[in-house]
């Protein structure tokens, strides 16, 4: 398939990579910055382009993976004089129907992966979550994901925006405590590879427990004394004081459930 | 060398697995539930017992691993009598000094992992954190502990206890985080492994780059469209609602630093 890509981001750069690989032709990469375009259209080929009305209009599918706040004002744009092209986007959060009245054949195509630029990923392991308003489309979109993951599932954009936010907590809000533990650590000297073992044990023990089950540490056991001491190691960092002090009363009330 | 196990919970039962590994003779477990006593005396070895007063006085060391508000209780019980022996405890937030005015050779040994019964764990890769009182304490730790991981540090009490701080960070509030996105995959009719490979992911990914660097989605993009979305699913679960806009505030304040 010709492929445009619209949005040169985290999930585009590692999205176009994939379908390179799968032997798509990556016709054109849009980005608002032309480094961006740029860096993208080198990757996964095609000529970048920063004017949303250079996207040329006879290629097969267009790919919308940008900052959900500009989609609406994006969009028009894009889709104009390119009714019959199939239109996809990759929101977690954000509703098929975005493309209602704009195209003929759309859908979504969530990969639920958490991507940086740097960072390589096998994208056969993803979890790709579809959506498609009509069977043409469908088809399309369908054929795409199972080229690309061996995990594909159809899913309403109704539940997909629970999945995605139960993703900002899997990932997002994870990878957040994460930081804060290494600012802790840096604090006091201490490496936060130290860490490493701890982080990657508590990953794989929800493979075979469930996340309830495998609780552990000061706040399920109730240790009041341990948790209003470490409280008070943080008077002077409130904000996240604060955090300690809602997730161990949150871990102590999924407990008792 | 005789060891007496104080306490039969998570991370005793671990560590009596690793110690019985690495050719030590357990020869009594202590817990105040003769069930949780006879479990880990049958895994680790050694006669249970469930009154204090009944620990042998022969032992080479005592390692105690129990909830830290029952230690000052507890500990002037177990070393009465016993004073010329080896005693260490296990605990990130607890101080060295404990044992001070009760033996005369101590110290502590704190594994730094999530232990569960259920869920075997490599000893030798977990970092473990010692500290000892004098030269004798401190040889009988250090060899232990390089028995039982590879991964051996030096640490004080007071930087100890800002450790296990971002141990709970990198951990038990992970894991809550998992538990959380697990509920609201559950109310929807989504099964929790199909955020396994975020999870494994997002983990990974901070062997590589640092959290800061790794962190994406809406709160580090400043979605605020999306933000606002998904802090209203969640309108129903008060607390779960606010622990979602205080990690995602508090994922804006770190990108800009």
């Amino acid at each position: 398939m010709k492929i445009v890509l619209i949005g040169a981001g985290n999930l585009a750069t590692n999205l176009g990579k994939a379908l390179l690989a799968a032997g798509h032709d990556i016709v054109q990469v849009f980005s608002r910055t032309v480094e961006s375009a740029t860096a993208l259209a080198q990757i996964a080929g095609g000529a970048p382009v920063t004017d949303i009305e250079q996207v040329r209009a006879d290629a097969d599918l267009y790919i919308v993976s940008v900052k959900d706040s500009v989609l609406g004002e994006l969009l028009p744009r894009l889709c104009k004089g390119k009714e019959t092209k199939i239109f996809l986007h990759t929101a977690g959060s954000m509703d098929m129907n975005v493309f209602e009245g704009m195209a003929i054949h759309y859908g979504v195509f969530y990969p639920m992966q958490t991507f940086s630029k740097s960072k390589e990923v096998n994208f056969s392991e993803i979890p790709c979550f579809i959506e498609a308003n009509d069977d043409y489309a469908h088809t399309v979109i369908a054929d795409m994901a199972h080229e690309l993951s061996g995990r594909v599932y159809e899913l309403s954009s109704a539940d997909r925006k629970y999945l995605h936010l139960a993703a900002v907590f899997a990932c997002n809000f994870v990878n957040h405590c994460y930081a804060i533990s290494e600012k802790i650590l840096a604090d006091h000297g201490v490496p936060f590879d130290v860490m490493l073992p701890l982080i990657d044990e508590t990953a794989k023990k929800v493979h075979e427990l469930s996340p309830k089950e495998a609780q552990t540490g000061p706040a399920v056991r109730f240790d009041e004394n341990v948790i209003r001491m470490q409280a008070a190691l943080l008077k002077d960092q409130p904000q996240i004081k604060d955090i300690y002090e809602r997730l161990s009363l949150g871990i102590h009330r999924f407990s008792k459930k």
